[in-house]
């Protein structure tokens, strides 16, 4: 028998799907599982998306061109420029979701064995992605006590090296759900002129910020245009994650015909995809301002839940629908498996993604989960009780922050 | 401004798209240009498929399993047993195309620096594929004289080193048409098992196959279960190429195991896709029938009108829905761009794709286009008389093949 490769062996599972074999069980064994793992909102894709592909009208489904069909490019083009993004139809290149858009920037941008920092904890697939082109992952750590607040500048410049090609955001913050703010991306700004890098913003949550606060893009800053390359996604934005569409933006001339390269080898992203894309973009911004309602209103239950539990410290976010909070456990991955495995409250349980995951650094974020408020404020109030209980009698379980500052007394 | 990266620099242009530029410039000039670079099929697709997408019913486009739904996958795993491949819906891991299939592939079996033998001239975008993954392809010749019948065995062996893993096969062959007997297929068996080797089987043309000739499989072989991965995509079968939809088939369960982590970084293939493809397993023979029916005919028309053409070889394919011609020319990628650029007959143009592309050796092919018979046949005759008339007057012309022979008597 051939060997598979040594990626193939080394290549990170998903730390949000990873233990899917887990829940699967729980449920054959008749316990209801409540899916915070995964950014897959219960949230309905709107009425214009779904009307789209049933009255589509096609005899051949076709491949489109590889850059995505003019008349959606077109139609995305106006999408951003209700967000001032300065950009025509040429300078975005459709692709099979963001994950895709990650993968070809890095291939056209990054060498093998050049580097990327990003603030972590970061999307778990980040990983995969810089792990399948040859990229290293630098990290620059960020903290819980703050929130996850933007790591100082001074972080970034520690880690640069002859090697060090771009800088990656992701803002709002997967996993975090930070929000960064107009001094901290200027502050970027600065930094990657200084190094001549190249700046990814994925944001696939820019819909998704609360509390009036304000979504600041490197494409609102000027002098970065041969700089920025723009990630993006239809998933979240229109609850339409299984549509797998997403894009590049660049005004990179150079990234733009290099990244094409890649386009074509996979030939094109889906049709049937591009034009509900294209109806998407009239959704109208009642549905936005329904769905950020709802959504501000389950962070608010959910964030006040958590941090009602003895032990538990969770920051309030700014956007995206995510939150990572402090258990007191010894290890987040084996607690998220014994919670599917071993534990039930009135036969239910939780399904969470450990944070070691969202990390590069060995042990960082090891009594720290991802928790997706994906599920209705009832459901989440009652995954909240399940995880209070569970917490009681789990057999890992440690002093929690607050309670070695109670312990400490170094709270004086 | 930053640089790109050396692959992006150095990754290869897609010959099949890389004249787009060029016809969309004709056609603003107001010629009409026959596509017969690309295998876009003109042929409907199931009226199934059809109407599974336009009837479908979601309130949420969801992401689904990473392997792909288990309801599409049991399906599919119907249609393969129609085939008699001995296969249950576990084997099979839906992907984004054949394009990902073939990238998943390579990653989770092979090395950067390790080495996949290919009969050439092979489907140009493999190139980029292995160029993605780090992977070396090493081109085994095969000849327009025989119809480019797979190569000696021994050709195959001198090839190999301690860095060969695969051999890669497309069957039937994309771009040659050529369609693998079962002696060559028990050939390449041997081969396999004895320097133990995967075998990838891209199977895209499985449907289209002519004149009663019988399609087989390396799935049809027995012994071969650890090292065989089948390649597949629905594009061909139903003409739906904008679908995005294909799988890895493989029994190999560490190949399975470790393509399934780099499924779950893309998260999962479309939701639409997958309900559509299951509606398609159920498309009536008679569809396959008529469009073989088709092909054939178009098959006909082509290549009969090809070596009509003073100065042009061109092989009888048994499947797939290409041919590979030989031309009278100094160069087919100048050719094929001043087919577009610079000449019209009654207003009229062809776009080809040149040969150079489907070899990774440098030169072959030099003198070959690639020809996709995805016109009805009216359109190929137009077509045909449009190349008849620019090889009279394209100022490259050389001496055809069979004008050689005539010009020095060596047919005798």
């Amino acid at each position: 028998m051939p060997n598979i490769s040594e990626r193939g062996r080394e290549m990170p599972a998903s730390p949000i799907r990873k233990l899917t074999p887990f829940a699967d069980k729980a449920k054959l064994e008749g316990k209801k599982v409540y899916h915070l793992n995964i950014g897959q909102p219960d949230i309905e894709t709107p009425q214009g998306m779904i009307s789209a592909v049933k009255n589509i009208d096609f005899k051949v489904w076709a491949y489109t061109a590889s850059e995505g069909t003019l008349s959606y490019r077109t139609k995305l083009a106006s999408y951003y420029k209700k967000y001032n993004y300065n950009i025509e139809p040429e300078h975005i290149l459709v692709t099979t979701g963001a994950s895709e858009a990650i993968m070809i920037s890095m291939m056209a941008c990054l060498n093998d064995g050049d580097e990327v920092i990003i603030p972590e904890p970061f999307y778990a697939n980040y990983n995969a992605f810089a792990y399948c082109s040859g990229v290293n992952i630098k990290p620059v750590l960020s903290h819980i006590d703050n929130g996850f607040a933007l790591p100082p500048i001074g972080d970034f410049e520690k880690l640069i090296t002859s090697k060090t090609r771009a800088i990656l955001i992701c803002n709002p913050n997967n996993p975090t759900g930070y929000l960064y703010a107009i001094e901290e991306m200027e502050a970027l700004k600065q930094l990657v002129l200084k190094y001549d890098l190249y700046l990814f913003s994925d944001e696939a949550y820019r819909e998704f910020c609360y509390d009036g606060r304000v979504f600041v893009s490197p494409m609102h800053l000027d002098g970065l245009d041969e700089n920025v390359i723009i990630i993006d996604s239809v998933s979240k934005r229109y609850s339409a994650c299984g549509a797998r569409l997403g894009c590049i933006i660049t005004k990179n001339k150079k990234v733009y015909s290099a990244a094409l390269k890649f386009a074509q080898a996979r030939l094109s992203a889906g049709m049937i995809e591009q034009i509900a894309g294209e109806a998407a973009v009239d959704t109208p911004d009642e549905y936005f301002e329904k769905v950020n309602s709802e959504y501000t209103h389950r962070r608010d239950v959910l964030v006040q839940g958590l941090n009602k539990i003895n032990g538990v410290f969770c920051p309030n976010p700014g956007g995206a629908f995510y939150v990572v909070a402090q258990l007191p456990i010894d290890d987040a991955d084996k607690f998220c498996q014994w919670m599917l495995e071993s534990f039930e409250y009135d036969n239910h349980t939780v399904m969470m993604a450990p944070a070691t995951g969202f990390y590069s650094t060995p042990g960082a974020g090891y009594n720290e989960v991802r928790i997706a408020y994906v599920l209705n404020t009832d459901d989440l109030k009652k995954a909240m009780i399940c995880l209070d209980e569970a917490l009681k009698i789990y057999p890992g379980r440690v002093l929690g922050t607050k309670e070695v500052v109670a312990a400490t007394g170094s709270n004086s």
